[in-house]
């Protein structure tokens, strides 16, 4: 079972970029704690990051994981042309956020990807992403 | 560790009620497997469900446990006093969803309970419960 | 065939409540014509009144009666909890109001209820509940 | 007694329009059931349909019928001037329908035209027009 | 210089509709009082009153008159074809109210109407239409 | 008999302002032109012109005419202090604009003044202040 | 193979309508050229004009047409009642306009006819009807 | 004279709950010292909590006090079922707030509650009631 | 101890203006009456009424009173400078209003001036400024 | 004559993605065929496919075809680049689309694209791009 | 060349009001500054401040100054008079404020004198007003 | 010190894009004008452009520059990613436009960008890019 985990614009500055939101973990070592993480469930994982919307959109087409963990975030609440993609492709896709988008500012509460997606995780930190995980894993392992 | 399930309106009903949105595991089934699930995790578990609103403020309330799984169902969109009560008690709340909300009705895209909470979970029938308790326990247990 | 009529909050004070707007018929008078109307029809009628949101949830999910007259009163404004109720018995249920709502407050001409229901009735006092039964009644010989 | 029953535009297409939607019933057939059911009670029933809304209101005011059971279709949702119409004759007017409006599109839970009724009814099919003769006959049976 | 008044529907049950609000003269006295207005000013009036919308727009389109009082009723709120009949005309219109369209329902404040007249007078009964007969002659002789 | 004419601010500016709008007649000609007027009548007539909101309210309030044109201009839109003033004092209001406030800008399509008015003339430029005039002393003549 | 090609209201006047925007051409010269086109194409094609909207709804419901070019004009942003007799008829219906709608006012960028329709095309002056017959010529063609 | 105070849900954690919000009072401290107040004026005053919305409606409907104040906490924002049993029972009833509602969330700023009680004061902590209080005894007192 | 009482606009015609609303008690019987009960309490009043925004701001900055109550009337509704003008200024400030303006117009439920105050009163006539002044007394006497 | 078409995000897996939406067609084959219509017509066509945003306006402002036909799917509801690009250049854009977007959801209603562009067709499947290429080879052969 | 700079409601307060906000800068120092700076350019410049807003459009329409620099404070989202007279006078006004209204209360985001205005600066404390008049002495030395 | 200025989509057709609204300088005059305005104030100055909003959150996170002149264009007005971008990176930006967007259309009033930078300058052209740069030189100056 393959799993490709996508961040999306500015998560490249994780650890960086306002910790007391996002916390002080890199994009490196959260990649790094996921990759042990799919290997502790005997699980291939790849990772993808981009700040443009059409390259995660070539991701999303591009990808030949059985599941789909996606973090988009600042494209989460307008991009339409991200949404369109996870319904074109076969694969089952759950959104993640590291924060309550929820508690934040009013424009962060809109998802237009939600719809799309087989489900959504969000406000737990990196555990966000792990819980995404195993609920691929669990999901692809009952088909 | 003690964890609580809140289990909303109508949930009373599961496995009965509109089966091809909420599935045909009845609510009896679905706390014996989280039950399970908990005890392989060495953590309590108790379980509680009600129709009315005021009777869900008082179990939160009234709880003693470590984090509490709350399902609020239809109150989700609407109870601020349950919204109110989560911020009011000292104990961490996950929101959780069997169905993707965001891909249904346009009311069910909107919870006044979210920012209150840790975190929120849906789209992912049981399996949502369970990813819930496994965050209260991950987040219970690095505090 | 038996049919069930539930009245929301503030309609046990039916007779003495706003009655420019209610009429003067209290709460036992019209379950008393309605009692008659039913007899009249060879059909049973039982009889229900709550303030509480939940117990109105309760009724419904606990009824075993063919059909359910139900005047929500202000829980038709914003109550998903009961409409969630609705749909997820198997009976069918007929929403009626003393009032036209539709000349009322602005907050009054909307109900969340109504899409749940197998039609609605209003605006006719105390002849809307009968217009209700007639109407199950005729639903239910066809079935 | 006389009443008049006003079929708004589209409603002459009845039961070969969307019959998924309205049903197989013809408007001959239903003005024929509705005849019968006047005739049953001891009154006179007259019928009308257009599909112009100026026609519809020429209708309302030259109608010499006791009351008026009216299902204005699509210009329940638009037409101010069937609404002014019905506030300017001094007729009991009861607005029907014959699916449920509150589980269709947005437009259609809105009626213009409710407010200057005495009562409306809808969701029962051919039934709403025989629920709301009812009502007329008992409204102008107690004037 | 001739002068055409259109009268929208409901205004031919003038001085029976609603009497509170619209006041006790009746249409074919308020148009023998406007005739007498115009012929006291050397100007010739012909009148028209129509409860179809299409009909408006043929009468708008049809006429030969210099200048056109119009007071559209309930078409005001809604027609835009009214409105683009009135710019399509190389006429000079005035849109008339007998009532103070401002102080009454919330969707009679809005004209869709306004835009494509020349000016706009409301709420001086009948003196409304004789301002307006009077604006329309000063314009026309000062072209 | 005796008429105050009201102008709001910037009209003192009037045939400098923007004169594709508002015409090229200035507001002393408009005020000589409006005292003739008056004076063919057999009619006092004052005015007064103020940029001040308040000094609107205090001319509004301390003015002894028997009846008042008032173009509040810009605070039409928002002032509801002008307009509580007009319907405080117990003498008849006409609101008059010089341009079709309905042609122009989004904002200047609603008037908060208007519903205290006895009526409202817009379009005719100085002709909309005669009207006014008119109206009221037929309005004063006929009390 | 028949086409049926509706004009709405005020189409009548093309060629004198505001020509900026409607441009020069007569409807007559219009039809005729658009006769040719459906001769040129071995189609039969007949014409309808009418400003009321209920002789467009009985025009849709009485024509024997195998497709409908359909220009609504102002009855496009309103009309309900037009929207369902397409839905009712089963027939196929490509809405045209000859202006680019969505390059004018607000209220002409919103269709509540276009869901009901085929496809849509508008901006291409006479053209669009053009286009709009070849689309029809081949999905009639293809069925 | 008898006064109820109703305090609504949540506030049973009262100095417990978000006490930089609310304070460090507890609701026996706070009924204490208004218990004092009231009998300091020779006065009996009553006190009821509850979490439940029915529970409120309940204690309204039944009380026997001349007079009411009542903090229908986050109920405030929704419950047209009190509001609706405000206007019921022929008592007036005070509408109060711990904290200053208008300067918190966006949602705390609307109350559907207010516009049937007698008046309404918020932001003075335990002083809110007093003022009530005081309110309701020299309303009661002029009668 | 100084307060300082600030009236807004038309509230010089107090006793005058519409009395139905707002009571026959004139502003200097209000202001007498206040001032007693000032003197009561041993504490100076001062009392202020203006029709000019700007003028409401001037007597807010340049008050030297310790505590201040302000009636803005209709400046409440729009006046953002004012609530500026009160955050600007050192000193508490309790918002008042004669009546019950959330059972009034929709735009008197929202206060661009209340998020500024101190807490808020209305509903109670005259009793709103004393209830306030009192309020205004404790907090003062508890710094 | 040089024509452009431009294929917007998620378009390259046409045949693909959502069949019962888009058909079965490839983006291959449909290239293909519009390639034929070109030449059949003596038109050169060039095509051109991406999902990033920035490349669609790289492909608007590098193309030197005479006429450009702009599907750009998801990127039609938001993105004002794309639309300010089709302004800057000084071609004809024809904006198409595949499916009738508006009997899909309320998002794809809206076009911020639309105004920018000559004219709009939508809702033939690949008929659409073939008329849009007539519409330019009209428009250019009459320039 | 001359310059004026308007400083809107409260402004006089600077250095005292929300110093966290504006700054520890008072008017007059503010001023000094301002002054210096278009001395250093050899430029007059004349300062100006009023809470009234009618005060504020006469020193608007009564400045000979070649330029004006105007931060109207909270007026800036309110007054359309203020924006008015900004379009009656001939001479270019830039809109400044000191803080980042962007990054502040909701309402703040809109100002409804920027259209009016020839540019507009925000942000930068004191450096926004010298910003403003460099523009000011740029444009007009290149008149 | 070096700065760096960012221009959005569109900006490489500077001069050619609709001259009447963004002038006919060209990009590169434009980055000329600006090197030498940066040059004589002893400042390095960097010059990026792109359509791609990726390519500009890049340029973002990728530059060395002490502050950042950043006009986005239409990305102003939706990219969320963008605005994240300017609150991850420690670097003050200040945002310019050449137009007033003010006095545009609807949707350029609204920056999602706004917030997140130091302040914004909008309306004065090629001069709205030196103030810019200006504020940026002495608020780095200052730090």
């Amino acid at each position: 079972m393959k799993l490709l985990v996508i961040h999306g614009p500015n998560l490249n500055l994780l650890g960086r970029r306002e910790p007391e939101v996002y916390g002080r973990l890199t994009l490196a070592e959260l990649n790094t704690s996921l990759q042990k993480h799919a290997a502790d469930r005997g699980v291939e994982a790849a990772f993808f990051q981009a700040n443009a919307e059409g390259a995660i959109i070539d991701a999303l087409q591009g990808s030949d994981a059985d599941g789909i963990v996606l973090n988009a975030a600042a494209y989460t609440h307008y991009s339409h042309a991200i949404a369109d993609a996870v319904k074109a492709i076969g694969v089952p896709v759950v959104e993640v956020h590291l924060s309550n988008v929820f508690a934040r500012e009013e424009f962060r509460r809109h998802s237009v990807i939600a719809a799309a997606c087989k489900g959504s995780i969000c406000g737990f930190s990196a555990l966000s992403y792990r819980l995404a995980m195993d609920a691929l894993i669990e999901l692809l392992s009952n088909k």
